[in-house]
């Protein structure tokens, strides 16, 4: 079997317990952001819009479409953020039983349990189950699958019912998902009395993956191949629906359906567009369904999307999607730092889906770029206590932009909870015979090969703060078998040794990734030790918000200045082509941190006068610059943040 | 009398024919921009509006709050757009006044006079006219000073009413006015059946005073030092408005009065904050009234404002007001390019209140601004061709911004409109002994000094594109005047001459006029020499949007570089401190304007390669960039634009 006939699919959770930096991070997670996302839900209503004891709480969120800008005359009722109340609470039930795996916690255990029966209350015999529409809007299921989020809550109630089964053994929300993905497959498919439709928000693909590789159900692959395969088809579901629904398919608010990726089959699809977390999960679906079914149109297409999100449409943090108007994309090279919307379930959604383009092989040219999105795009979401979180991730703030407790459409804090919690399935991917190593962190992770060997795999580092990465293998017998760790493309000079003997890594790498295939012995040690230095970054001439200016990255991380450290006017910092770090100096109110001072110059605020142009430029002086990591911005004091730095 | 005692006023439009630059500008509003704007207001349902023998249009324009981004359920319809089409009937006839002087046009008279006759059978015996609160909301009248634009509509329309007379001799329109304010003198004031309470939005309190002055009516006058004295005190006359109608003033959406400000008494305000029209128009009625009354309470106030904004909130284009959303001010130095709101409007509003503040004498601390806003932020808003407008000014496009035909608030068409026809009354002042030339340009001025000497002052010149100015003065009799000229702070090495004999320029320089104190002869020649070399100009260091950037001037004129010219990637060229300018070329297609070719450096975007960051700064090539002024971007192929460039 050649690599790319192989299949990877991700650890499961329970199998890698992290420590160190992600440690810290998942403590938080279980600690304080677990029940915090229960009782936010609660508290908006969300118990009682599910609970067919109480009555219908109603519209308590006014309905409101997408198009704010348009004059109130042309506005029409549409949606609401309460149609996704059901994927609020799955996303936090899921978040709820990757924390169990970390720590038991009885009292977080029986409110999910609570919410689960309300859940098997609220089903229907035929075996749906929707909150909205069995208590708000009775008359209208399967009425308008592009705007109202029906499949897409469906898909993380079966993310959560898995995870939660495998956290605790416990079937019966698996059982509830089960039985409606079993009515799903009544009412979706071709044939006169068959929906062949799709959900708007695409979700409900890679979580039907999970379902079948968790139940070993092969229908419910098939209808998540089913849904991938008639996206985009013509005649147009969308507008067939729309017709039945009596409704006009041209009143859509977003005019064309590349904002939710339905404009053109996705085997067709060549240019990311649109939302951004739609078309994350959507390429994340395809990617699942390329490595189960080993479809290679599909990885093409996923192949060419790749290459447009990364080498036109991405922050340097890994954030994507710079516009609020449409949650997405604009142009080609379109960064604004300031107003950088780069939502933060975008960049969780980015790791999910490079995380499967890896299903068919490992490839840095993913990894490195889930790497990226993870320690920034996707971390800043979540205040360093769990308690607060960002949605929209600015490269640049005056001072101005805050995490806060709550937000009307809850997305983010679930999705980064549930992303940190579960971590240790991004770190770690095995094959028949391949165990491979995609992200460094302390951690041990247990996995079985084809063969039955069991192979106990454990880093120690301070990763991502230190470059050295010892690992360890225990084996209960001699195996052979290929291990796999990623170079990441920033890390020249990298070395490796196992056993203490260095190995040629060039004569290794494979992607990006160096395949150490031998027979293995309880006890092996392997070395990997990965340079850490400051990597200052330009962005393509293109990329007019940046012309000009500079951003500095060391390992994973990518650094930026606060206020806090360095006064306003971050602006009149100017970064040399060879920054020199003075000092690195580990930060105790910033979890053990690692920030960076750096021998700088700086535009003189005080020297320059009053005028507010003048004929000369202004005079730099001598300076010191403090980085800490992107992720951990706006923990201290609150304040102006830099990112994009003047080069010179 | 000391300078600071005397009083200058503008010299009527009618004193002033003007030729070159601007008499292209003026030609095109006459023939084309005077009776757009009528077609475009009769279009929108405004001569139904007015006319008492058609059903009343009620809302066309949907109520709407000014805050779009607060859900639905906290809105409140509140005011409407065409709440103003007063205003703008109004500023459209003023426009057409100034027109007439240019070009006689019997028609534009004809359709002028025809709306004139509609307000006069509207106007109600009382003396009141305003449209909508006669015939959509007639039990509204005066129940919303702040919100609802009631006097922001009788001062528009009293403007237009002063220029129409003084353009046809024709008095029905200003009776009209003169018994709307006879009306306003019963309603206004202090005691228990008056109102102490002052417009939301400012404009009454300058067409007041040159209602005054026109008619010599001293109570006109007065009227509207009362609505500047009232403003912003206690209690508050909007608190208790509101609160009279049944309002809770707490309701307010733009929260504190600061956004009309009235925040605090006008004496005591130092900072400029809120809408930026409103502000504009609020400090040129402060400024004729300090003019008016010798008030050096108010001169100091607006002394302390003028720095404020021009030190800390202006454009280098003299565009103000950088955020859509209160149409007005932020932050100190903050001064995005390609968000800038800066409203045409509020340039035209800021040449008028420099003017104003030469009410006591000139000085080109407030003249050298004057010129920068209206060549610039305000000239820009007018299509070449007269025939379309921009309403907001960025400093950088995409090329998505492009002018339009008309506007949901037409404001700035007829308000460029009415400042380009009646440009020459800005280009000159005179006090009782003294002529004063503050801007440059073809034109001849007749003046007579308060002894009835008068003077024919002409200027022969290509200005603002070359920088010798010929000036002949004509008298019937010889006269001993000063003769000041304005020599703009950018003029470095200017150098002037009387009769062909060279003067000291230093030594003749009062507050950047060269006062020329003599007695003149009939053909006596003056000229005037101002370098015109391109001025490289940087901004403040705490201008964030700027750091690291340059801009280019060149005389009055802002420079800018359009893709048709240099393709796209503007952000890509970078300018050295000393740019080279290798050729200044004549374009005919932009009216004859000057452009600039530039030898500069252009990062490469051939050679950078397909990644979107990479570890080293692009590479630069030379390069050529062409610039042309600012105001007549997107006058040719639409495309993106730029004005801070890279600066190295």
């Amino acid at each position: 079997m050649t690599l790319s006939e192989k299949q990877f699919r991700p650890v499961a959770v329970p199998a890698v317990s992290v420590g160190g930096f992600w440690g810290k991070w998942q403590d938080a997670v279980c600690d304080e952001t677990a029940s915090i996302l229960l009782d936010r839900c609660i508290a908006a209503g969300m118990l009682q819009a599910i609970d067919p004891d109480q009555p219908s709480p109603g519209v308590v969120i006014p309905l409101h479409n997408m198009s704010p800008s348009k004059p109130e005359s042309e506005r029409k009722a549409r949606v609401s953020t309460q149609m996704f109340w059901d994927s609020d609470f799955a996303k936090s039930i899921e978040t709820i039983a990757y924390a169990l795996y970390r720590k038991r916690n009885p009292e977080l255990e029986r409110r999910a349990d609570e919410i689960i029966d309300l859940y098997e209350k609220l089903q229907q015999p035929d075996g749906y189950v929707n909150s909205w529409f069995q208590r708000v809007q009775p008359g209208r299921r399967w009425t308008n699958l592009r705007d109202h989020h029906e499949l897409y809550c469906a898909g993380h109630m079966i993310e959560a019912a898995v995870a939660y089964f495998q956290a605790t053994g416990k079937r019966k929300f698996l059982d509830i998902m089960c039985r409606y993905v079993d009515h799903m497959l009544t009412v979706f498919g071709h044939g006169p009395d068959r929906l062949a439709g799709y959900c708007g928000h695409p979700e409900i693909e890679m979580a039907l993956v999970r379902l079948a590789r968790t139940t070993g159900n092969q229908k419910y692959m098939d209808l998540s191949k089913f849904f991938v395969d008639e996206r985009g088809t013509q005649p147009h579901f969308f507008d067939e629906e729309a017709a039945r629904d009596g409704r006009n398919p041209k009143d859509y608010h977003f005019k064309e359906y590349d904002y939710c990726q339905a404009h053109l089959p996705v085997r067709e699809q060549k240019q990311v567009v649109g939302h951004a977390v739609r078309a994350m999960y959507l390429y994340s679906g395809m990617a699942d369904i390329a490595t189960e079914y080993q479809d290679d149109s599909l990885t093409s297409a996923l192949d060419m999307l790749w290459d447009d999100l990364t080498t036109k449409q991405m922050y340097v943090t890994g954030g994507i999607g710079p516009s609020a108007s449409n949650e997405g994309f604009t142009d080609y090279y379109d960064l604004p730092n300031d107003t950088a919307y780069a939502e933060t379930c975008a960049s969780v959604a980015l790791v999910f889906w490079a995380s499967r383009m890896m299903g068919r092989g490992p490839n840095r040219r993913f990894a490195d770029i889930m790497e990226q999105a993870l320690y920034n795009g996707a971390l800043t979401g979540l205040a360093m206590d769990g308690k607060t979180f960002f949605y929209d991730n600015p490269l640049e703030s005056t001072g101005r932009h805050h995490r806060w407790k709550w937000h009307h459409c809850p997305c983010c804090p679930p999705n980064i909870a549930r992303l940190v919690a579960s971590v240790g399935s991004y770190m770690y991917a095995a094959s028949d015979d391949d165990i491979v190593v995609h992200l460094y962190g302390e951690s041990e992770a247990r996995l079985e090969l084809a063969g039955g060997a069991k192979v106990h795999l454990a880093q120690q580092t301070a990763y991502p703060y230190e470059g050295r990465i010892n690992f360890s293998l225990g084996l209960t017998a001699s195996a052979r078998f290929t291990l796999s760790l990623r170079i990441p493309e920033w890390a020249e000079g990298a070395t490796l040794a196992v056993n203490g003997e260095r190995l040629d890594l060039k004569a290794i790498e494979v992607d990006g990734y160096a395949r150490i295939e031998r027979q293995w012995e309880d006890g092996d040690t392997v070395v990997l030790d990965l340079p850490m230095a400051l990597r200052p970054l330009y962005a393509h001439p293109k990329v007019r918000q940046d012309a000009g200016r500079v951003s500095l990255m060391r390992g994973p991380l990518v650094y930026c200045a606060e206020e806090v450290d360095n006064g306003a006017d971050l602006s009149a910092f100017r970064i040399g082509e060879a920054p020199n770090v003075a000092a690195t100096v580990v930060l105790d109110d910033l979890n053990g941190a690692v920030a960076l001072d750096l021998d700088v110059r700086r535009n003189s605020v005080e020297a320059w006068g009053n005028a507010l142009y003048r004929g000369t430029p202004p005079e730099a002086e001598a300076s010191r610059l403090r980085l800490v990591p992107y992720h951990l911005w706006d923990n201290r004091a609150a304040g102006s943040m830099l990112v994009w730095f003047q080069a010179k």
